[in-house]
């Protein structure tokens, strides 16, 4: 169903001007596709340069219900920025200035489109840091990370990004240019306006600026890499590291799937082991942090771990990370013509930090029992589980395997007391499994949609706030793809 | 107005029972007041055991548009818990259990009514905390605490109850009984419900239960204590110390006034100096904290601190807070007859880092220049000043003055960047702020309100919600209180 038609596309050319649209197919079709599956194709793309810019769109898109799907850079592994019903895709990228660095006040402002990779680069000529280092830290923007309330690796340590926003700009679905919030270090006036946009994913406003916290960078950084015969042996280490009060800055855990395949693929010579854990940990100083090194060691060697290894040299903390920074590229060149799709909906469930073990092994299971190659790791200091799967992305066999795993993992991860998204957010692709993890929340949550967006263009079709499945008004990358477990009904 | 009839007492006493209700007004008189000068009488203190109970109160009092105003350990600082319109005084002191603590999961879940301070005793049995030292500690339950979205003396490290919250349990105003989040370290599923009611001071609904994240008890603490003959040295000292890295707890600092009377006072043999910052830190050894205790007593020494003092001794750690913590206590002794009416809507207002000095020097002028004494108190490592004001509660001038005061304070916060709450909420006596503060967004926290609430019964009169005045439908405890400004017009 078209919704932009050439009047339409005259007033976009009025707003934003000729050089900011775009609207032949191939052009479009870079802006159809993100880190999942799906494949969308928008009507238009529109390069807003300034809030009123965007503020414009947004009014013209409400009085001509045109759906309006704000993107960053696209790095999403949920759907979130698909244009799922066509309509105007919103790119943020030009809306990329950084407005102020006050150093002596701890705070940056802002413009969405900014690449947190840039705004990093330029932070530290001031010797700042805007400690978020997500997966796609070279892709995203600072819109694309806050709309999703991403997480990054050192997240234990440094929180999600709702930790950092001060304020928001924010363009309303009926073109109101709001700021929450405020330029200091703490407020608290009413409503927590600021923290209702952050994770909305673009449903209920364009987020154009932002106030951000920032520290100094660390000066001191260590890790340690620790190999466990078996992995409750690790859980027990990863429970006592976090009770030591040694404050490390993140404990991440990799399966011995992943540890092998890392192993084999980059020659690392470590211990062949059920699991491995990095614990990196940061500080002002080296002799701050080395007494805590020293207590993390000695824990894992107490809780039996066959072999640990402590460093500070960048080029030996690298090596601890390959596996879990590098698992796609090692897993995939051992299985040939197989292809890393994620897990669907099982991107990133958390689950409490006593059941780690005992999670990492049953989805495990879970997998080999239906026919499925999986990576797992973990970002262990918080629970938050990412299993990768691997499949012949022509063979529908093998994605009907994929969706019936998908469905019995969250299953499980909901029995053990877990969440279905402790990071990644819903976007698209968790759909399906909103109402069970939200139960009547999800009620609430579309009449705040409703308030704020009464004509449903921000971003519809995402949430599980208009429709309740993920696989309707979409494309997806692989004809293969098997639409209903149920009917068996090809798409 | 009365909204209470006989008939609603019976429904009252079918649901919680007679024992679980006060209608005498003595009983009802000490449900009157908070920490701040006003009064406001219930119709009725019920105290419901269970979330069923909570819920078909709700219910009632929706059906028959009864004001509902919860109620915890009534140690607000904003008037946020008092009835204004009469109706019902929920209090959930009784829903005072805690229901589950889990140790390995870094967790606890507990009602509402629970008191901090016990909270924090059962805690220490499994060598946890909830690091939330709020000034009410004694005295202040978890819904109080989460309902206004409470910050603690360490706040500049353990940042406000928001960041705590795992998971809420809320009696929606229609009755409906919910559960946001989720009993994981992460949850990231669609909008934020949990922190749309952290801080919505029980306008929304009311909170019954929560998840708290814990953690391990810190197992070393250590306090430095800087003077300094000019405040700007000792805002520069500050900034440097949180640019440092060495990561404080807390950075405190009480202006002349209240260092002098506290010295007098107590016998400090503290120097007399313009100003006095405390410094705390803590961690899991002193191994790991001494160096940066080390770090930060040297930045003081070359910022000019006049005397410098480090300790790690409990009693002299005490020694250091005695002026920040019994500030009140000193300065009362020194103006007899005159009460600390704290200053009003003036309790926390936020600045950026880098005005500190120059905030707390103008607003020394400014109360000086209305003829009041004022101490003051600022979180400095977050930007939080706490002015203090007493005056002769029983003189008319007094209160005049106080109220041009807090105008003119209000007026100039805003206009070096701060905003007029940074940690205690609006509640009731910084309404004729808000709009200042909140713009348009008020709008929008009005229409959320709306939503949730179509009847207005949850805490009616609170935020600038409904009304924008502080001083209609409310008493006052002192007969000489001036109601106008504009136009003198007397309570």
């Amino acid at each position: 169903m078209k919704t932009i038609d050439v009047e339409v596309l005259k007033d976009l050319v009025n707003i934003v001007g000729e050089e900011n649209i775009l609207k032949d197919e191939v052009d479009l079709m870079c802006y159809s596709r993100d880190c999942t599956p799906y494949f969308c194709m928008p009507e238009v793309v529109v390069y807003p340069e300034t809030v009123n810019e965007v503020s414009e769109i947004v009014k013209l898109a409400n009085r001509r219900k045109i759906p309006i799907t704000p993107r960053g850079g696209g790095a999403s592994v949920t759907g979130s920025s698909l244009p799922r019903y066509g309509g105007i895709l919103l790119s943020l990228v030009k809306m990329n200035k950084i407005k102020e660095i006050r150093p002596e006040d701890f705070y940056v402002i802002a413009e969405a489109g900014v690449l947190l990779k840039k705004l990093n680069e330029i932070l530290s000529k001031y010797d700042l840091i805007f400690p978020h280092d997500v997966g796609s830290a070279d892709a995203c923007t600072l819109g694309g990370l806050i709309a999703s309330n991403a997480h990054g690796h050192h997240g234990f340590k440094y929180g999600c990004i709702r930790d950092w926003v001060l304020s928001l700009e924010v363009v309303l679905p009926n073109g109101d240019i709001i700021r929450t919030g405020s330029n200091v270090l703490r407020s608290n006036c009413g409503y927590d306006l600021t923290r209702l946009f952050i994770g909305s994913q673009g449903t209920l406003g364009v987020i154009t600026e932002a106030t951000l916290r920032v520290m100094t960078t660390p000066k001191y950084k260590a890790s340690i890499a620790a190999f466990f015969d078996r992995i409750e042996y690790a859980n027990k280490a990863i429970i006592k590291i976090v009770s030591s009060g040694a404050e490390p800055s993140t404990i991440e855990l990799v399966n011995r799937f992943v540890l092998k395949s890392a192993n084999d693929e980059f020659k690392l010579n470590f211990p062949d082991a059920e699991t491995m854990v990095v614990v990196d940990i940061d500080g002002d100083s080296e002799p701050s942090v080395k007494p805590r090194i020293e207590k993390i060691i000695d824990i894992c060697i107490k809780e039996k771990s066959q072999k640990v290894y402590g460093s500070d040299e960048p080029s030996e903390i690298e090596k601890f990370w390959k596996p879990r920074l590098y698992l796609d590229l090692a897993i995939s060149r051992r299985t040939q013509g197989k292809t890393n799709i994620g897990c669907l909906a099982v991107t990133d469930p958390c689950v409490p930090l006593s059941k780690i073990a005992y999670v990492v092994k049953a989805l495990e299971e879970i997998y080999q029992k239906h026919g499925l190659i999986v990576g797992i790791a973990v970002h262990a200091g918080v629970g938050i589980i990412h299993p990768m799967i691997y499949i012949d992305v022509l063979n529908r066999e093998e994605w009907k395997k994929a969706k019936k795993a998908e469905k019995e993992v969250i299953g499980f991860i909901k029995s053990v007391g877990g969440t279905i998204t402790g990071e990644h957010n819903v976007g698209l692709i968790k759909i399906p499994y909103t109402r069970l993890e939200l139960g009547n929340n999800l009620e609430l949550m579309k009449k705040i949609k409703t308030l704020l967006d009464p004509n449903n263009i921000m971003n519809p079709g995402k949430l599980g706030l208009d429709v309740e499945d993920r696989d309707s008004s979409v494309d997806f990358a692989y004809p293969s793809y098997c639409l209903d477990l149920e009917t068996n009904k090809e798409k």
